[in-house]
């Protein structure tokens, strides 16, 4: 982040026309996103992109799930026909909607807004060992920043995260244990909604998964490792938007936690990419809170969703552009004529 | 509400392609605005429509805020002329700016998006007896009334609560503790910034107010002779302008502790005006989550804002426009041809 261009913002903040500090934790995102720019007032984050990345998991015939892996593809059939709630609430707050196919277990038909960029059907079974190869890890990092490097220059200003993979809850949470050294059993979820039987099952598929893939929680895993051991070509991809959105200054907000252990890849193989990421939401996930926690992000939205697809994103979108607009639009004491409270 | 409606949305809920529940609080949102509205799904909540009400306070000689009582005039001046936060907020999800003052202590010029209901200039100080006569309460009441159903005939379907009044915090306090009965310590606070000392003196005049309008935390008071008791004309408009939205069965989208006060007086006079109310937010004043908690509503947005004018309320409506736009857009199960989970 650009020091100067944040004690500007910070200085400029505290010459509007409200008490300092009156716009709480809104007044930090405008500042962080000034310091990620590198200038103030931080340009207008409209109009926004959700790329929602859709992948399949080797992991989904441990059972951890209820949900049929057909879903994943009927899912992005929704998305493409505008049927899903992540479509609902980005007409509401004026985004596009892109979905990525960087791993479907089906042939999908080409179709407006969806993009092919298939580095496989599906990861390998996690639980036994890498959920992807080195090569197919960097093939989905590079889907997920050439789709960032698009959307900008297309004339995306703020990027929003997308998923959608029946499984993936369980990848994300192995990703948290390894990135931030938790144990399995605190940063495991009950993802779309398990039951109790399949809720144990699924920390214990994570267990194994850290085993087969040497990632012991606490011990600092090798980014890449990690990340092809554990997560998911979703994972990977969104790992690879939050870079390119980063590397091109535009300010990436976050989904749930499946972005939030995304984001632990990007940060531990470039830490400043942090600096332009927003968290839109915490979610019902336990996971997510950590590694928010670890990566020192506040969340935005708190209203227990549990959905995915970019929603948590997208809601938060309109409270980061009324943040930054405050910047642009608001009359300072002096210009306003408003006499500032007695010292 | 219409019990009817209420069932019809959440089973409507249920049928959409997402898990259930997954959408957490925003489900609730959506169906309490299905039982208010008596329809499922309820109308979208578009557009929005802001109304500032805007008024002083004599328990500003009391010393309890380091703001100069011209700062409310100002004020007004920086909303209509479209440089205040609530401006910038009010641009951003598209509503409409109403500023109507209902007691400023000052003549105030014409200007567009000016209206003038000035019942009195301020209210007589609260610590020493009633701030309002009972003429002034109801008129007060009637202004917000007034307000709410020319924004609705204007074409306004949602309508979002703003104030403006310095010192309007005190009176806020005293409120809470008489209508909910807490300890006036427990509901005061910091409002735009006090120091320790002013701090102490606040709660202490909260103290005589309620002694001195016979009003004792803990017993249920005479609605009408608790707000104009130790409100503010502002407030009573505000109730007005909730009973007025519920009447008119739109939703009113409540802002901070002035709006949560006043909301606790429109429900003592009308407990069904509850049904058409949503909490835009909480903001730092404990005496608002206080009120909100007695009334059964969740905010929102959390994120320690501290600002009045509509702001808190301005941030929230995109995203109950979102939680109503999931029951007109999504598709269902059925229709979508997507899987539902094994049961």
């Amino acid at each position: 982040a650009d020091p100067a261009a944040v004690t500007e913002a910070r200085a400029h903040q505290d010459r509007l026309t409200k008490p300092r500090g009156a716009l709480g934790a809104l007044e930090d995102v405008a500042v962080r996103l000034a310091g990620a720019a590198g200038c103030s007032p931080p340009p207008m984050p409209e109009p926004a992109a959700l790329a929602i990345f859709a992948a399949d998991h080797g992991v989904h015939a441990q059972g951890v799930t209820p949900w049929p892996q057909e879903v994943t593809q009927q899912m992005v059939a929704n998305f493409v026909a505008g049927g899903a709630v992540a479509n609902a609430f980005a007409a509401q707050v004026g985004a596009s909607v892109t979905v990525v196919d960087v791993g479907v277990a089906a042939d999908l038909p080409h179709a407006p807004g969806l993009v092919h960029h298939k580095v496989a059907y599906g990861t390998a079974d996690l639980s036994a060992g890498p959920a992807m190869t080195p090569e197919q890890t960097v093939a989905a990092l590079e889907a997920g920043i050439s789709v960032a490097r698009r959307l900008v220059a297309e004339g995306a200003r703020c990027l929003i995260t997308g998923d959608m993979g029946i499984a993936n809850t369980t990848a994300s949470a192995a990703l948290v244990a390894a990135f931030t050294g938790h144990d399995p059993a605190e940063v495991t979820g009950r993802g779309t909604g398990v039951d109790d039987e399949t809720y144990a099952r699924k920390i214990e598929v994570i267990r194994r998964a850290l085993d087969a893939n040497g990632l012991r929680p606490g011990h600092a895993a090798a980014p890449l490792a990690a990340l092809g051991g554990v997560g998911g070509l979703e994972h990977a991809a969104i790992a690879g938007f939050i870079l390119g959105g980063a590397a091109a200054r535009v300010p990436v907000l976050l989904d749930g936690v499946i972005a939030g252990s995304a984001a632990l890849a990007a940060a531990a193989l470039a830490p400043a990419a942090v600096d332009h990421c927003v968290a839109g939401h915490r979610s019902a996930e336990p996971g997510h809170a950590a590694a928010l926690e670890y990566l020192g992000l506040r969340p935005l939205v708190d209203l227990e969703l549990r959905l995915g697809e970019g929603t948590g994103g997208l809601l938060a979108h309109p409270l980061v552009c009324a943040a930054v607009r405050v910047m642009h639009d608001v009359a300072t004491f002096d210009s306003a004529g408003v006499t500032e409270k007695d010292a």
